[in-house]
């Protein structure tokens, strides 16, 4: 078994309206030196397999597929032990 | 300007309805070695500071009041440059 951890952020150029309103919020609470808020999502995914090099093009495949919309978001992952 | 990336996680013992639905997902599609999956979310936050304890201080306070639950989450994060 080994864990992949993998993150997903918008590309730089795209507008995060949810990092917005985040700001917003903490600008309300008094926080006025938060410049920007970028949110991103991450998945820990275990997998049944051991080989790295098959479970990054699993993963690879996964992300293209399901997680990640490649048109406005990037990832990239880290495998590892669980 | 310093930025700070926050992970904000579910504790484990926490069921994770969005992860349990994507692993359904990569299982229909035939990815059935695929054993768990745990989505957590990120956020890069750019703070006008210098001093990383003041900053520290900050980000604690605000995953306590806006961006975790500590009833079901916790976080950690690490503070960087831009």
């Amino acid at each position: 078994m080994r864990k992949a951890t993998i993150y997903v952020t918008l590309k730089p150029q795209v507008l995060d309206p949810q990092g917005k309103v985040i700001m917003n919020a903490l600008h309300t609470l008094g926080y006025n030196n938060v410049t920007e808020v970028r949110a991103s999502k991450m998945f820990e995914v275990t997998i049944n397999a051991e080989n790295d090099a098959d479970i990054a093009k699993e993963i690879d495949e996964i992300c293209d597929k399901v997680l990640a919309n490649p048109n406005i978001e990037t990832y990239y992952y880290d495998i590892h032990d669980e």
